[in-house]
């Protein structure tokens, strides 16, 4: 007796030992998950800056790296003073709730430090996106305002109503034969549609760089080339790095049985829908103006990237490829009608994030598992195909209400501020200033200060230039060189 | 009687629990890890193209950029649709099975999304490190052509061979007394043997570079210089990065007891190597030339790694030294060797991928753990000392014939390809486009156009100039600016 | 009573098993946690580089980047032949194993590798932070000597003294009421204190640059601008992602309940402090200089970065205000104080990690938990406040000694070698090499060498320059274009 009460004991507390464990582990993991993740994430902030201080002119470019450094800093107060709290704070009141959250203001009383810094890293690069579509002509002021009030406000409140569970698009629409909620794996809607439709916004209201539209429109419009072409690939590559970690690190969790799997998916459809996006991209491109463009292949992978923000989780790497030249096309679109517009986004910042988080948020529910063009085949000589495609067609329109809802709530906000600022006269520098570079003017520092080139070895170069000349003309046109 | 069974019932119960956290962990520790390294293994691409990019002059760096962005993008999609099957797809015919996969083609049916993630990393440095080789000449069709070909097949197959349980290389020869196996840890024969003899290939069949060698030969070679030493810097550091988690991350299981020891462990020996090469050469080089390069040596580190890839796990961190020096003669004598031939290597990707692969399959079987030179000391006054030696030798025999039939492989298929694109004049562009350069007639695409620097302050730097000339000469000769 | 000794056995058996379990995956989660933390921080090093190289001018450039390869290179090689066992191994003696630990050299009998990988990223972090100080003017011989001497012997002993379980400053002072210990999570005084104030020596002794300051000392110190803002900016970003695995890795272990939450904290404060200090001394410069400079918001938002890895593991988030802006302000005097004490900091690498480690290191006893503020406030009113605030204030005593300690021991071994180097002509460049700069002359290697830039499409850029006019003046002085 008193031994079967020893085993009963001794099992209870092997079983609490054992849950005891795997709590444990299960904490830990995820927080070196998260963690991990997004380190790589706040990384692509470094990949942000020299993708846009590549695109700009040498006069703009320690403009644009100071923005995208205060990005990070404006962004960590902002979410830790009050964007959290409104994006995964609970809220006491359930009509409330639906809306906003409104607890742990400061993070008082937080314990989950490591999703805090994980949405943290997310509502750094919401901020991030808006600056490439202004950049060259942005005002300082106009930088910081609406860096603050994105990460504050507009991007966490549309956090919660997605990705919070007392959210009303999260919650969506609940019968005995429809459960729609949003599908978003990743923040196609909620980080990309947002930053891109707020650009569209930004470089309308704030308006063309001086000379990039002839006034007559006779013209066609003048290319304004950036300066550097490796940084804008540098900056790739980084983004391209760090996109990984943002689909991948999405699951959030890698603790339940075959979630470890889900990530490594998200990594690949992420890595194919840029792929195809990008040779989508080129192959027309090489087809229609006969050159092998660098800069547009970058954004044409960094769209399909952004696409498949929405449903890599839950998408069959074949799926990618439709995923991918679709965005490919999409971004070839929208940024030939920008500039049929006349709207001048030097980063196509719209084109990128705008029209690829578009463009993932619908495929999201059309080539996924359960989507629309997998209810359509089932539903063939199927009893119950009627009830799958009401599903799908439903979860489609649901998602349609929300992609509307995310471009409404971000325009409701920022609209006026860019009006707001463009009627104090912070909304753009003036022309002069334009014109002759913000660099030295705003910050006082050139990016490449003339006095730091140069070296004393009179006699280095030229024996070079004497052993040059026995072998024919490499670099005849010194007067011309790119370079000077 | 009830309540013995109710204890067996449960103990069996909880057995199966432990069993099962068991799995969960393994299965997504495991995900978690093979995602992490191959996050930053694929973040190599980006050294490369740095590394590359500032290897070549400012006229053809688009053109290189351009091409390692589309290796991560061409080789994804070789590799899910059929490189995947080759390499690690089963095979139901045994004898077939040696050589090939055959199952899982466009990934149908795998599970195992972290590894395909993992392994994809690898195939796409495969296939990048052959454009450092035939820089600044390069046809593009003959860039995606190879390209394609090695992350799709040439690499894949090389993989089956060799890490692939049913591969002929990985089975080797047992007998009652001998087994041999490939040893390749992190892939020192199947990465970069296989993707440095492609480059000799490559850089002999392609020609060297206008310029570069005299008709006569009766003058030294003329070391044509890349723009930009940063740059190469900087993929050297991204690279030595990359490396880590390549070496590391080649445990591919991070569960059984011990491996995280060993994970380690192979990351301390490919950083030692890369010291000891580079110091190595640096030495010798200042001994003979009395200069302190930092091209070179950053070229001897990675021939270190490299060198270290085939048996970092299995070796002890003295013997690092050994391997590491040996990398860095291994890059002095193959570099000089083929400017002797005339063969014209930008990126000396023969010396450092080839020449440190090649050494580490050998390294691997003398100086790891129950390599040739422990045999040998163990032989002495030892009873069974001629089997350990007739093991160790066996082994090393075994690996020199997987260093011949790797070498064989590639370049069976590729000299045909390279031979036939010459034909057709697809290898090599035109004179003319050489020596104008490559950015502006095949992308449209100046690294760093000329519109896009300066700025209007003239009134800025002159102030500068004043204060300068009070303390002496700094930069009296602007005429012979470097940068202009 | 058999099948009860069978219960006995299977439950002791369990028990092993889930023992066995909990082991293998603490070991091995350990180990992944501790190599991709410290994968993180070797990439410091490539942030170190750049941060350096844009901060000098073009013709040192090569040289400062060879110094930071080399970094890398050494200390590996110094911290495992000596470093590791003066570090972590353990001494035989008591009174010996207080201040140097004398086992385990060349890491025989180390088991441990991930900790010695994630020791060694430390190391490297150490030796690097000294370069800045003294670039554009030092010898490579005396770069050699310290760089050696700091990873292998100075920095190694302070961790044993701080961070090994017998070191003296680890023991601390242990009365019945009283318990102090060194408090110093990611090495804010035994790496960035300790290579601050070498930096310092450094500095001082080896004297300013040439036309830094001038001879009378009526004119405004000459300000010797970097060549590459936006270098900077890619060493800072790189940084910054450095320091959080910096300061999260430091947790050194993510199995124990709660230490995942802890990782993230410290990277949470990390961010936060950078931010606030980046911040503060923004607005200070904004108004008393009206310009909003990029390259010393890097500076400041490092130093917050630096004075929170003393910590970070151990403050509200809050509590990262006070730090942070105290980090601004402290970076804002010493940077000062240096320039009008003549000493020429060119990355103002004393003001970055001495002041902010030092700043770091009482900030630590002040305002985290158990600290002097919280001590004095639980004190009002309560019955065992003086208690807690002798315990506080006592921490905060053995804190400074610690800290004296650091500097004193930091300066008693390179001060003498400093004026040793300095007495055998090995310390400093000849005047004309600083003046003609040491990249061609040490190296013979050229940043941006002349003749790899230009290309020969004449015709190309002047059609640009046409439809350029039709928009008014871009680019009017193409004279003091500040590129050439």
């Amino acid at each position: 007796m008193s031994s079967g009460e020893n085993y009963t004991a001794e099992i209870i507390e092997l079983r609490r030992e054992i849950e005891q464990i795997r709590q444990d582990f299960a904490d830990n993991d995820n927080a070196f998950f998260l963690c991990s993740m997004a380190l790589v994430i706040f990384f692509m902030q470094c990949g942000f800056a020299f993708l846009e201080a590549g695109a700009v002119r040498s006069k703009n470019t320690t403009n644009i790296l100071i923005k995208n450094l205060l990005d990070s800093c404006i962004s960590v107060i902002g979410y830790w003073s009050l964007g959290w709290a409104f994006a995964f704070g609970d809220s006491s009141n359930k009509v409330v709730g639906l809306f906003i959250g409104h607890s742990q203001f400061f993070l008082s009383g937080l314990i989950n430090y490591p999703m805090f810094f994980y949405q943290y890293a997310f509502a750094a690069t919401s901020a991030t996106i808006v600056s490439g579509a202004v950049a060259e002509r942005c005002e300082f002021a106009n930088y910081i305002v609406y860096s603050t009030l994105i990460s504050t406000v507009v991007y966490p409140i549309l956090t919660h109503w997605g990705w919070h569970k007392e959210g009303w698009m999260y919650r969506g629409i609940q019968t005995s034969d429809i459960h729609t909620t949003y599908m978003d794996f990743a923040g196609a809607g909620i980080v990309h549609l947002c930053g891109g439709i707020i650009s569209l916004a930004g470089a309308y209201i704030i308006g063309p760089r001086i000379g990039r539209f002839s006034k007559d429109g006779n013209e066609d419009p003048l290319e304004i080339k950036g300066h550097s072409v490796p940084f804008v690939a540098l900056g790739g590559f980084i983004l391209m790095f760090g996109f990984l970690a943002f689909n991948g690190g999405s699951m959030a969790d890698i603790v339940q049985p075959g979630e470890g799997e889900i990530v490594a998916l998200a990594m690949v459809n992420t890595i194919l829908c840029g792929a195809f996006a990008a040779l989508t991209f080129l192959i027309i491109h090489y087809l229609t103006k006969g050159k092998w463009t660098l800069l547009l292949t970058i954004n044409a992978c960094l769209t399909g990237m952004v696409s498949s923000c929405a449903g890599c989780n839950n998408m069959e790497p074949w799926a990618s490829s439709f995923t991918g030249i679709g965005a490919g096309l999409v971004y070839l679109g929208l940024s030939n009608l920008l500039i049929k517009m006349k709207v001048d986004d030097p980063l196509d910042a719209f084109a990128v994030h705008g029209g690829g988080g578009l463009w993932g948020m619908l495929s999201a529910c059309i080539i996924t598992r359960k989507g629309v063009a997998y209810a359509i085949a089932n539903a063939i000589g199927n009893n119950n195909g009627l009830l799958l495609c009401s599903q799908a067609f439903a979860q489609l329109g649901w998602q349609m209400i929300c992609v509307l809802a995310i471009i409404t709530w971000s325009l409701l906000w920022m609209i006026p501020i860019f009006l707001f600022l463009k009627k104090i006269g912070k909304l753009r520098v003036a022309p002069e200033i334009e014109i002759n570079g913000l660099d030295i003017y705003k910050h006082g520092e050139a990016a490449y200060p003339l006095h730091a080139y140069g070296h004393g070895w009179d006699d280095y170069e030229p024996i070079k230039e004497k052993s040059l000349q026995n072998y024919g003309k490499l670099n005849s046109n010194t007067e011309s060189d790119p370079q000077c």
